[in-house]
């Protein structure tokens, strides 16, 4: 038996701790499973070992093991069987086909969290070092669905909408989705916050009501006006891709399968029958030529129909931002003013009516090739930004917001033409960056507010880009960054003086 | 500024845990590399993210990271890049060379713990799943010896024995370094512990004497005696593999290349001339197929080249133990028995000569195909005996014991012949498991004495083997298992009976 050395600290896992002697003692490992028990009570972790942090006869157990004991004070650790997943991620590695069987087991151990970090990350590296084959695809987008909450409508069809990302001030969801609501659809739509970008569609949401919903809730409220916006991440839908995102973004890796499965699960547990994607194709983007994106559509569609979704993939323009600005509250208001008929960037408008209307189509609303105007109807009738008014509402937010009550940063600068010309280079990147620098997504009033795009032109002294930050030295820095290498380059502009070869 | 929680816990990495709230605020996500601030110190540590652990506003802090903060009450927080090492580890994963620059950046970071362990298992899998060429395996051998201790050598030439593993009672070394060192030529022999199997060499030579040395020592002992026989874990002499097999005793795999490093690291960092290769072969060992040893005896030897050390590999039968004995006690014993001239097992005798032989033809002892003679001579002349009794008592043990003194554990049972016939099975991993259960190798008093080897003849009632252990209840159990599935299977033994259907 070995005395309990409560560590009282919440790792994301069952663990505990043996001293290396008692390890050895036991024919233990670090990484092993062991089977903690004490009287009445047991729990399975993984091991880890020390020289010193916990004494011969001591056993160091974390919290969440911890709180499957009972009366914990001293404990038997018994050597326990590693999970069967492992065994079925060394055949990815491998290169070996896995059976439905298989995958449901992987996926059930990373949705419980019984894999290690380091199993966990072996999973994703073989991911994304062997594609599955398309029947793997499908039996893991079912295990995914399979091992959360799923949402069952009474009422069809049921549609969605989805970005493969990678496109700064893609804001078209908070038009799309009233528009298609306002049609009569019903459209679910959960939505992700900002990882690396300056703020996902959930984050801009927020700004306009509470956006942390069950599935049930979810449903209710769809039920009632058609359409929500709400971030996934609250939910229990699909969740084993929330867990595999600590390992994806640690290792900056998006394996292709695992990809097709993640989005396709959080459609089909949400009941989708029809969805549309939006493929932004371009550099700076996820995908970086036209034949990926023609790849990935097939592969999207082959997807959904052996999910029983239908799918159509809409390649879209990624090589500038989606309208003028980035950040959640400068996004916001401009999405707002597009729905409220005063104005608006293209590029805003005739993507959101573009994929609005596909999911028209799509929904038998709208006859093939009717789908944009039909969309645009509704825009400009006003009758989808009453419909966003009450998805506000019923998510619990102010129904009687206008574009103009958004609040932004009050510390604003503006980044002049250095030179007079056409725009000729435009980084995307860059301006993320400098939004996320100037507070964004965590900062909702922190953006960057675009006045010139790609081959405009602009006068010495005009501003390309205004930055706005609720801090004045989260704005300075961003300002100086902007300054060191500005985001959009000006034909004739001098890039780099050198006057010295010391300086170089 | 945030107020720091110490977390006094070491768990062999700089880490500290924000709340969730706080990460968000600074653009941070779990698994991001940070600059941990106060007045007069700094470091850098993996970010935890937590709900409910750690307050807004609050930083939990562990014992590593907390070592190098001055005064830690209160600490500032920024991002800090993502080490180098993961942009050349996904390299790896889609199959791009690396440069010598960039694998000394991963080895280094390996060694300095600067890898997660999500970081340390892509690493593994993708060296598992895609070979490095031969120009990367020299640069990955290079960077492990230079990144650990290493020893310079006056006289030359420096032998060293390895052995892939695999094949149990493989005490070969006990009577190779002695041989070899009797024969006035330097063997300065690193060993490992067992992690999978019944004893390493350096649980073996544990009961002769210590065997945790420094590298400065080891050095010193060898010049003295001529060998060593030491743990290498003890040491820091090429120490990313000991960091590696972390990750790789995890996953259940040995990355080819990683492997072929590993080896010539350790023997290039204690300045070896000229290597001797055990490379047992057969079912249940790492090598299936004599086709399989040819590659890896290519490999190592071209490695060699590439090192300036010759290499020569032997290819041996690892179809059965070597000797007749499974466990530190017993194989020490046995082992010694040999040494003292008082008969032991052929295979043991012939193996260990071969071995020897090969390294003292290396050496310049003996010409080509006069090495088993000499060895045999050092061997039968009871110098090589004397040689292991000077290396015992360099080392800080007891220069005058005799294999009869080798305690073995007082609970002994033998496991009989349920029918009379010849052995026409023998399975090395069974045996394995049940010295495990007995006890070994942390009970070096535990293992099992083989009575009968592969063809030989048996009559019903007489043992076939001998388990032994300090505990009666590890005997117990140990036996128990071997009754239930018999590790040696007699010719016309009724191997399974199902009298109804209802037990199958």
């Amino acid at each position: 038996m070995l005395q309990v050395r409560p560590f009282d600290i919440e790792i994301g896992q069952h663990k505990v701790m043996l001293n290396v002697v008692d390890a050895r003692e036991r024919g233990l490992n670090a990484g092993d499973r062991v089977r903690v028990r004490t009287k009445g009570s047991a729990t399975t972790a993984i091991l880890d070992i020390t020289l010193e942090m916990v004494k011969a006869g001591e056993i160091g157990i974390f919290t969440e093991a911890l709180k499957d004991l009972k009366n914990p004070t001293s404990v038997d650790v018994l050597p326990a069987p590693k999970p069967a997943s492992l065994c079925y991620i060394k055949n990815i590695m491998d290169k070996k086909k896995l059976t439905e069987d298989q995958i449901r087991t992987i996926v059930q151990d990373i949705v419980d969290n019984n894999l290690s970090d380091i199993e966990l990350s072996a999973y994703v590296t073989a991911s994304y070092i062997h594609n599955m084959d398309s029947q793997e695809v499908e039996w893991l987008t079912r295990a995914m669905i399979d091992t959360g909450e799923r949402i069952h409508f009474d009422t069809h069809p049921v549609m969605d909408k989805h970005s493969i990302g990678g496109v700064p001030g893609n804001k078209v969801s908070l038009l799309v989705v009233p528009i298609v609501a306002a049609a009569g659809l019903l459209i679910p739509k959960t939505s992700s916050r900002a990882i690396t970008g300056a703020g996902g569609t959930a984050d801009l949401m927020e700004i306009l009501a509470p956006v942390e919903f069950s599935a049930d809730e979810i449903k209710e409220m769809t039920e009632k006006v058609g359409g929500v916006i709400v971030w996934g991440g609250a939910t229990n839908i699909a969740p084993a891709d929330d867990k595999l995102i600590k390992a994806e973004y640690a290792l900056s890796v998006d394996p292709y399968s695992q990809m097709l499965a993640s989005i396709m699960a959080k459609k089909g547990a949400v009941g989708a029958d029809a969805v549309v994607v939006d493929m932004p194709v371009g550099p700076g983007t996820k995908l970086a030529t036209s034949e990926a994106g023609r790849t990935l559509a097939k592969d999207l569609i082959d997807l959904g129909g052996r999910l029983g979704i239908r799918v159509e993939c809409a390649m879209t323009f990624g090589g500038s931002p989606v309208g003028r600005t980035i950040g959640p509250a400068v996004e916001v208001r401009e999405a707002l003013t597009v729905l409220e008929n005063k104005g608006g960037p293209n590029s805003l408008k005739e993507k959101s009516l573009s994929l609005a209307g596909i999911l028209l189509e799509m929904g038998g609303i709208a006859g093939r090739g009717d789908g944009y105007k039909a969309a645009e109807d509704i825009l400009t009738s006003g009758k989808a930004h009453k419909k966003l008014m009450e998805i506000i509402e019923v998510q619990g937010g102010n129904p009687l917001v206008k574009s103009e009550e958004i609040v932004i940063g009050d510390n604003c600068e503006d980044i002049l033409a250095p030179a007079g010309g056409y725009i000729v280079a435009f980084y995307n990147k860059r301006l993320v960056e400098l939004a996320r620098m100037a507070g964004a997504p965590a900062d909702k009033k922190a953006g960057v507010i675009i006045h010139r795009k790609m081959g405009e032109l602009v006068k010495k002294g005009e501003p390309l880009i205004t930055i706005c930050s609720s801090s004045d030295w989260q704005l300075e820095s961003a300002v100086k960054d902007a300054k060191r290498q500005m985001p959009i380059v000006v034909e004739g502009m001098l890039l780099e003086r050198y006057p010295r070869i010391t300086e170089l």
